[in-house]
């Protein structure tokens, strides 16, 4: 196991190349949650997440032979672009093996880095299998994303930063996928101030440390459901379970809503941006027993695609009452559709959506269906809305 | 005029309620647009926008007397929350005049800093034309959004901070709406070093000092036509236009596509979000044409709607083919619909909208038309669904 001299090491090395993410203080989530919150923002980090510590730190560790001769990885999000920048950076040639089926901006922004894209297999498992098998090739040293110690000792480098800035930290929340960066936070912070408290946060749909906890053994979960797709990982690490079970207090988990909303919270209140499984951390939040406590969430990556952010912007709108969209049935004649606008207008709901259906069988013979979304102020003006039309007699069917 | 020992005094009091908003560099917009890019990230300030600098200094200066009588402003935008902030923080009370159609969310957020808010008028003239009614009748002091040296002196501290940071600062671009910002932010820098560069950005449709540069006396626009609607505004400030003849080198002006650009951008490689008007400097750098040089480029604040965001990354994925909407028509028979949604799956472009249209004239009888949307990878992917509908004698008409 590390030892906190170890992470003091690696630290030096790290510090070539990250960007200092000092922490802010939150006094939106401080308020809302009864803790006073800090938000250790890594998605605010060179290539926009925490990989490039641990990948940094792996290859600096490399023998000189084994720099020559290169090393590769297995990866189509954040670990490819924390390896490819930190190869880069030292001068080493980089293979990335990425599903055949990669967004295209990905494998652009892990090119970018100057590293070689191997596109190969359906999925991750197929990409990791080649991966193995270039590196029994050619020799490479294969860059683990979280079951290698090398990687480990790097990403506790953040648990130094974190008590060098606030030394009475009482509580670190850290997202957790396959593992890597809990157990070098929890091992790194553990050996600076048993008293802290670590806590890992895992998406309910892809609980695999809990899993692996209540069993008392790496086990793999048979699916891995949830929006937070960079920690949607079947089996955590054999290393990092290790580490969790001799330095981590508890696991958290969140669902898909408690991250929509710490989201559109972070987006509103900080105006940053991070991804799903940045923010396991914050959504866990309101989870937390501790209250009045200094509680740091690692926000651990911030590569979202814009098409992502608007679909979470859209279902936390309909989730707050903002778009509501509704059906009503209409008699089947002239002036019906003025009507409904007219209301509309008049309470100043804006129309972004109308579907006319004649085809669907209601009770009475000349009816039609209506179907309307508009933007909205919250549920106080969506029940005025169903109420008006409630008092001149078109009962409103609320589909969203 | 003010000199530059007011602003070094204003700093000492803007001090003591803002955050420190420190330059970021951006590799991402220096290496797109070949200078020295940093942003002065004001979208971070406290109450998310400048504002509250000018607010807090004037209230600073005002005498015993009138804060005893408090004092009135009228906004739903930035100004309402920087006026509100700024009284709270010096305990004196603060009435805000808002049209009576603003956002509920805007009213709160200035309620919740502890402002009376009065809704009065359809349009932002009535409110202020309440406001001064307000004022005259109960004594308070009228704090103006830019039209006001108090104002523009607490804006100026901003100067001071970026050339304390980069002294060797080439170029500054400031948003320009009323005038009080550019007004200190010019008049600062100037006196500290001439040879700063101050160029304002003005919306296209709202380039209110640009007219009144043109006509060297203020004008009023006909309308302010723009989605940066934080400087929607059809005059600028007769002491801001002073001012702006003194110390501004230029103005640019960008349209509603340059600043979707600029805030795509800075979402996706800074992570940070930021309103239209925010981002007016950082549209301009396209258009700048000092190049290698050390440019800032002032983000004023970050105020913006997750509807608004929504609205702005749907319309960019449109515009950079990451969203494909298409007609076709095709033979009113079964299976139809199954063969375009082969083709689209096979072609790795994900269905997000069908319409199905029979009553429309087409050359053949028999024809319906099928208007489609679906996620596509970009401009090559687009030209590959089009070109294999049209092998198999589908001509697709694109709508988006």
């Amino acid at each position: 196991m590390l030892k906190l001299k170890d992470f003091q090491e690696a630290k030096e090395r790290v510090d070539q190349v990250i960007l200092p993410t000092p922490l802010i203080y939150s006094e939106a989530f401080s308020k809302e949650y009864r803790n006073k919150v800090y938000i250790k923002p890594e998605n605010l980090q060179r290539t926009g997440a925490f990989k490039i510590r641990g990948a940094y730190n792996k290859i600096m560790k490399m023998s000189d032979e084994a720099k020559e001769k290169g090393l590769i990885a297995a990866s189509a999000g954040n670990h490819a672009q924390g390896v490819a920048y930190g190869a880069r950076a030292s001068g080493v040639k980089a293979t990335i093996v990425m599903p055949a089926h990669t967004p295209l901006i990905k494998v652009d922004a892990t090119k970018n880095l100057g590293a070689e894209v191997v596109l190969s297999g359906e999925v991750y498992d197929d990409a990791y299998n080649k991966a193995v098998e270039l590196q029994k090739e050619y020799g490479y040293t294969f860059v683990h994303p979280f079951d290698d110690e090398d990687v480990i000792e790097g990403q506790g480098t953040i648990a130094l930063e974190i008590l060098e800035e606030l030394p009475n930290t009482d509580v670190i929340l850290v997202p957790v996928g396959g593992g890597g960066l809990i157990s070098g936070v929890a091992a790194a912070a553990k050996q600076i101030n048993p008293n802290v408290k670590i806590v890992g946060v895992e998406p309910a749909g892809a609980a695999s440390a809990l899993a692996a906890i209540n069993e008392d053994r790496v086990v793999s979960l048979k699916e891995a459901e949830t929006i937070a797709d960079g920690t949607a990982v079947k089996t955590i690490g054999e290393m990092p379970f290790d580490y969790i079970r001799e330095y981590v207090d508890g696991i958290i988990t969140v669902n898909d809503y408690d991250l929509m909303d710490a989201f559109l919270m972070l987006v509103e209140k900080h105006k940053l941006v991070a991804e799903n499984s940045g923010i396991l951390s914050l959504a866990a939040l309101k989870k937390l027993a501790e209250k009045n406590k200094n509680v740091v969430c690692l926000v651990s990556g911030g590569n979202i695609d814009v098409m992502s952010i608007s679909s979470m912007i859209n279902k936390g709108l309909i989730e707050r009452d903002r778009i509501f969209t509704f059906s009503v049935q209409l008699p089947d004649k002239p002036g019906q559709l003025e009507y409904v606008a007219h209301v509309l207008a008049e309470m100043n709901a804006n129309v972004v959506g109308v579907e006319h259906n004649q085809f669907k069988n209601f009770a009475r013979f000349s009816e039609v269906e209506l179907r309307v979304t508009c933007e909205t102020n919250g549920s106080a003006h969506v029940e005025q809305i169903i109420n008006r039309f409630a008092k001149d007699g078109y009962p409103l069917t609320k589909l969203s």
